[in-house]
C-alpha cells in the first residue's frame, strides 16, 4: 500500500497525477485532457481525489469511498487542494510526486502549498507496485491479448492484391470496435513491402503486391489494460533473403522467450536475441530494445534493455519483439506479450508464428 | 519567430518538448511515448532537435535543415544535449520551457546544464503564435472538419432499432479510416437516450430505441490538425421536452456564433449562450464552458470561458458547443468549429443543425 510506504519514508504528502496511477490506486479511469485530475495521499489522513466537477460522480461510481473534490472550468483547483491539505493539518517537510509525469508548473503549485519541502519521486515505488500483476489484472490482460490476436487474424484475412495499408487497418479496427474495444493501445501499424523496412514507418496508400512482407503491430485497451502484438506474413511469395530474415527474427524471439523464467536477469533476454541477430549478420538492423513492460501502460516497467539488471518475477508481464529492418527490402518483427509463471512463462498472445505465405 | 522573441526577452536557451509545438516549429510530427524528443532554440546559435535514433531520418524528411541528434535506448539523451549546448557556448542566465508540458524531472535535467538560471514559461508565447492560423493551416482544418461532418453523416445513416452505441461508433471510424484518417482527435462519443444525459458518458452496449436522443461527438486528426463536431438527432420520435431542450441549445449556439466577430470579447460568446440557457430554466444543466480553441491540439487556446477578456482576431479557430444534460431524460449538445474571418466568421463544420427525426 502506498500509505504504508509514505509512513516508512516519512513522506508527508503524495500527489499522484497520471491517469494510469490514479486508475491503479482508485479504479477511476479518465482522460482529463488539459484539466487537472489528481489523487492526494497521506500517511494518516484521508486521501482525496480532485477532478473536473462533471466527473465527480464517476469517481464514486468506480468505487472510491473517500473525499472527491470537483471544480468547474473557471475555478483554480489548487485553491481547493491547498484548503483540503490545510484542513488535514499536513505540514510537508518531505513530499512526493511523479517526477516524469507532473509538469513543472504543477510541481510548483504543489510545492507552494508547503514550506520548501524536500522532493521525493514516487514513480519508482508505483512502478514497482505495478510490476507484478495479480490474478484479476492477468485475467483482463489475457482477454486484451486475445483481442490483439483477433486483430491480426482480421488483418491477415483482409489481404488481397491492390488493397492499401489503411484499408486493412480500417478493417481491423472496425472488427475490434464491433467487439466493444473503444481504444487501441497505440496507432495501429499495417506496413507493406519496403514500408515495413522502416521501424517507424506509417501506414498509407501503399498497395499490396505479390512478394511483399506485411507487418501488423497493434493492441487494444480493455478495462484499463493493454495488449501489443506484432506479426509479419508474406504475400503470395517469399524470397530467400526474406525467409532468412524471418527465420532469424523467429529464432531470436524463441530464444528470448526460452530465457523468460523467474530468477533470470531481465537484460539477458535482449542479449540472447541480439546475439542471434548479430551472428546472422543483421546486428545493425535491430535498432531497438527487445521489448517493454506491459500493463496499464503499453510501455511500462520493466524496460527490457540489455542493461537492465533486474530479475524476472512471477506475475511480470512484458513484450518480446525482436525485429530486422532492411531499407528498400522490408522488415520483420515478431512480438508476443509474455507472463512470467512459476514454471517459466506463458505467452498471452497466441497467433501462429511460423512463416505464412498468404495466397 | 521564436528566435526573435528569445532575443527580445534576453532568454539564452529554450527547450520545446510538446509533440504539438515541435511539430508547429519544425513540421516533424511524432509520438515518442516515454522517450525524450525535444527542440532546443537559441537567440543566435543553430537550433537542434533530439529524437530517438530511429526517427532521426524522419526529422530531415519533414524538412528540418538544422542539426538532429539521435540517441538509442541505452543512452541518456541529456548527455548529448549538454554537449550540444556547451559546444554552442551558451551560458544560460535565463532559460525557457513549456511549464505545463515539461515534467519536473526533465525540467531538472535541463536546468542542471546551467548555473541556477531564471525560468521563463515559453507556453504563452507559443500559444499566442498558434492562436491565429495561416492559410495553409486553415486549408487543412477545413478538410479535417469536412471529415468530421462525414463522420456524423455515417453515424446518422447507421441508426436502426436495436443497434448499439459501439456498433455505430465502429462504423463511423471504419468509414473514416477508409478515407485515410489514422487517428481520431479524441475518443469518439455515440450516446443514446439517458446515456447522453451524462456530459462525460461512455459508449457501450446500450441499444437504440424509439424516442432516444442520439448524441455524436467526434473529430479527426488530419496532417497534424484536428476537428471536433457534435450533433444530436432524435430517433423515430421526439417529446415536447426533448424538443424544448434541443431548440434552447440551438438558439444558444446560433447566438454564440452570431457574436463570433473580429473585435468581440471572447468571454461574451459563453455569456450570451449561458444567458439563453439560464433564461430557459436549464442553467444548472450546462456545466461546461462554451468551447475551446482548436488547431494542432483539439483543446488549445483560446479558452472559451466567460472569464476570457481576450479579443477575437481574424484567423482564430475554436469550437462553440453549448449543451444541456438532464439526468435520466437525455442530453443535447451542438458543436461547430468556427473560423474568425474579416467579415465575421465561418463554420468549418457544416452538418445540418435543424432537429432531425430519423426514421
Amino acid at each position: 500500500m502506498l500509505k504504508n510506504w509514505l509512513k516508512e519514508e516519512n513522506i508527508d504528502a503524495a500527489f499522484i497525477n497520471s491517469t494510469e496511477n490514479v486508475f491503479y490506486l482508485t479504479n477511476f479511469h479518465t482522460d482529463p485532457h488539459e484539466r487537472l485530475m489528481g489523487l492526494f495521499v497521506f500517511p494518516e489522513a484521508e486521501p482525496f481525489v480532485v477532478v473536473p466537477g462533471m466527473e465527480a460522480r464517476q469517481v464514486k461510481d468506480a468505487g472510491w469511498d473517500n473525499e472527491v473534490i470537483g471544480y468547474s472550468d473557471h475555478e483554480n483547483p489548487w485553491d481547493f487542494i491547498a484548503e483540503a491539505i490545510q484542513a488535514r493539518k499536513i505540514t510537508g517537510k518531505k513530499v512526493a510526486f511523479e517526477n516524469e509525469v507532473v509538469t513543472y508548473g504543477r510541481s510548483q503549485a504543489f510545492l507552494n502549498i508547503f514550506d520548501s519541502p524536500h522532493v521525493v519521486n514516487v514513480e519508482d515505488k508505483l512502478n514497482e507496485m505495478r510490476l507484478v500483476k495479480d490474478e484479476g489484472e492477468i485475467a483482463i490482460m489475457r482477454r486484451a491479448a486475445e483481442m490483439a490476436d483477433y486483430g491480426v487474424e482480421v488483418g491477415v484475412s483482409a489481404l488481397q492484391e491492390g488493397i492499401t495499408e489503411m484499408e486493412v487497418l480500417a478493417k481491423i479496427e472496425y472488427e475490434l470496435k464491433k467487439k466493444g474495444i473503444r481504444e487501441m493501445s497505440f496507432s495501429t501499424m499495417v506496413l507493406f513491402g519496403e514500408k515495413a523496412g522502416d521501424p517507424h514507418g506509417n501506414p498509407g496508400d501503399r498497395k499490396l503486391k505479390a512478394g511483399d512482407l506485411v507487418l501488423f503491430d497493434l493492441g487494444v485497451v480493455l478495462e484499463g489494460y493493454t495488449s501489443d502484438i506484432t506479426r509479419t506474413v508474406a504475400y503470395k511469395s517469399v524470397s530467400d533473403k526474406q525467409k532468412e530474415i524471418y527465420n532469424t527474427v523467429l529464432k531470436a524471439e524463441l530464444a528470448s522467450l526460452e530465457a523468460s523464467k523467474p530468477g533470470n536477469r531481465i537484460g539477458d533476454l535482449d542479449q540472447v536475441a541480439r546475439d542471434i541477430i548479430t551472428d546472422a549478420g543483421y546486428g545493425d538492423y535491430f535498432p531497438h530494445r527487445i521489448g517493454h513492460g506491459l500493463g496499464i501502460n503499453v510501455h511500462e516497467f520493466p524496460s527490457m534493455s540489455h542493461l537492465n539488471d533486474g530479475i524476472l518475477k512471477v506475475g511480470m508481464t512484458y513484450t518480446i519483439e525482436p525485429g530486422i529492418y532492411v531499407p528498400e527490402i522490408g522488415g520483420v518483427r515478431i512480438e508476443d506479450d509474455v507472463l512470467i509463471t512459476k514454471d517459466g512463462h506463458t505467452t498471452l498472445t497466441n497467433y501462429p508464428k511460423e512463416l505464412q505465405i498468404i495466397e
